[in-house]
């Protein structure tokens, strides 16, 4: 089966695990004083100062649990387990990563006492099957995902009818700003999907897609289309390691072709058509995209893979060509991989753009640079 | 001021604390012996099997904290600060609350070691100014709010531009099913406010407002409306006890009413006038909509004050008369207080309607059951 590599490097990849935010150039041994000019993060909830970075990219934590012993965060070095804190005479536990942390939004927890809380002091997202504790190192180029006084769209979070599942299914829904108004207007549609262990909040919350889209539409950089992400897990496949292998695409796949399509179309100012249809992905996310697009050719005519594998021009040739085939990861995933997959599809003709990410790994920055590099490439061919 | 007395009287009420939750009538000493029918809270996270509730509203806690002393949980008996849990061989802390709890939502955190953190089990909810733990305890009438296979509506989350803010503000709207169809059609709006140290997020988390309305349209019972509920406690007061006495109306009632109000007439299609207008509020959001409403009187044509005081005929009569005054509270609350004045109201010529929540205090099931008496109530005269 095709699949099975990009299967197994996502397992590797996805699994770990708290070596994922970390800078391997510069956190094993500090060269420098660490800056005291530590704020709380921006994804701290309301009114809290901790956790903190630095304008070095150190984390600072600090956890009040007077009679606990030992409280450790998953985040920074790999080999240590995370950063360990230290209790002082107050009561709180605190402690400092020993080295930067990448650019962008990194999950983590703690463990207190052998068990698995979240950061009180942060806010929560759905990764890992859980709800974690985020943090949001700032980047050099945050402008363009921040919160601007730009018109916005709006993030509708919708429950579409599915007999296949026998529920009622929910999806997000990002409008462009000025939606409905003009009401001869119709959008073209890219559906969005997010990785393992996540689900349809990943990418408003983690991946700030909707800022993304108002700050591009807002600099004339793009044709605005609506966004559409829903849960692709919908197997319900057990949540432990391994589970990735037992994963099967034809739940989802009729989910998302026979139902939630067809329900956008019905229900939003959509051109129903393949040429105003996209899929994306990320991570697993991205195997989905890669299975649906090569399985149902007439659904969508723009793919991306966002770190999560590439095609091959052999799997496409018998099939209409698509528009656009993006092909994007993190410079510390395997950017060659991507590189060489986009030159041998354009070799064999077909309209592909490779694009990696300087700095990051298999995380959120990556993907919110991918949709910032992908949204311009949208319906324009 | 006329209001110094409900704010005191809300500020007793929200500082009950862990008694909120508690059947004063049956938890004092259970008689009948623990039903072992315990199934996982519909609010449990993803694959999670604690929490657990019993067929007689007992709930069952487990904690993974092997290294831990004490596991204790906010939810249960007030007087012993909550329920206790025991730590068992296999590392896991473990307990069954002493009594029943009410019926419907509640909030609760645990006590690890003395330090305050959430239910790795549970989804977070916004309550007492951070995302707390919340468990669900079936209600025997909880069909009115339950996700059934009829026609849904929209939960959109908007960004609107505020001026006096200076940044761009959360608000979530309830677009009922059908919405943006039919390109004629305008609707009635419902501003609702969530209670102290919540947010935009509570109406429809913890308040299922949407599938409340989706409910009563599907059964023909109300005239759809838009709902608008956004962040109630702009002026960003410091987060501690005490803090709502130091609470300012103006730069919420600015927010409101000149910068959303015209921003959703401008981007939905609504029936812009006070004649189509509703606010209500629960709690705290209840005093703003008392204050607001009546200082604002050319604005809102009904009034509902959830858990969130009374209107006294002297404070409305050189004013024009609203279409409807509605005031609720739970049986646990001081139903007396809302009936007497309710009959005041009536008396003195006003519309006005009462409702109480039996079996239920200063909690979401007597704002869930409020909202489904009110709503038939709005737009209708």
């Amino acid at each position: 089966m095709k699949c099975r590599s990009l299967i197994i490097m996502l397992i590797a990849t996805l699994t770990t695990g708290v070596c994922r935010a970390q800078n391997p150039q510069t956190a094993q041994t500090p060269q420098t004083a660490i800056a005291e000019d530590f704020k709380p993060s921006t994804f701290n909830q309301p009114g809290q100062e901790y956790p903190q970075v630095n304008s070095q990219r150190y984390v600072r934590f600090r956890i009040k649990a007077p009679q606990a012993d030992s409280v450790r965060v998953s985040l920074g070095l790999g080999g240590r387990g995370g950063t360990i804190l230290t209790k002082g005479p107050d009561g709180y536990f605190t402690g400092t990563t020993e080295g930067p942390m990448d650019e962008g939004f990194h999950y983590y927890h703690l463990t207190i006492d052998g068990g698995v809380f979240n950061d009180p002091g942060a806010l929560n997202f759905y990764g890992s099957t859980r709800w974690e504790s985020g943090i949001e190192i700032p980047a050099h180029d945050q402008d363009f995902y921040a919160l601007k006084d730009v018109p916005h769209g709006n993030v509708q979070g919708i429950l579409f009818p599915s007999k296949s599942t026998n529920t009622s299914r929910r999806a997000f829904v990002y409008t462009p700003p000025g939606y409905g108004k003009d009401r001869s207007k119709r959008y073209p549609v890219l559906y969005l999907q997010h990785g393992w262990g996540e689900d349809e909040t990943a990418w408003s919350n983690q991946g700030h897609a909707n800022l993304i889209m108002d700050n591009l539409i807002a600099e004339g950089k793009i044709k605005p289309f609506i966004i559409v992400m829903t849960y692709g897990m919908t197997n319900e496949i057990k949540m432990g390691p391994g589970a990735l292998r037992n994963f099967k695409i034809e739940p989802f796949q009729t989910v998302l072709t026979d139902e939630l399509i067809p329900y956008v179309d019905a229900n939003f100012n959509t051109i129903a058509d393949k040429a105003h249809r996209a899929m994306a992905g990320l991570s697993m996310g991205g195997m989905e995209t890669h299975t649906i697009t090569l399985g149902k050719p007439d659904v969508f005519d723009y793919y991306a893979l966002l770190s999560g594998g590439v095609y091959q021009p052999d799997e496409l040739k018998d099939k209409p060509k698509p528009r656009l085939i993006f092909l994007s990861c993190g410079s510390r995933e395997r950017p060659d991989g991507v590189k060489n997959a986009a030159a041998a599809l354009k070799q064999a003709g077909y309209n592909a753009v490779s694009y990696v990410s300087e700095n990051t790994a298999h995380e959120f920055l990556t993907w919110r640079r991918s949709l910032h590099e992908l949204a311009p490439l949208l319906f324009v061919n």
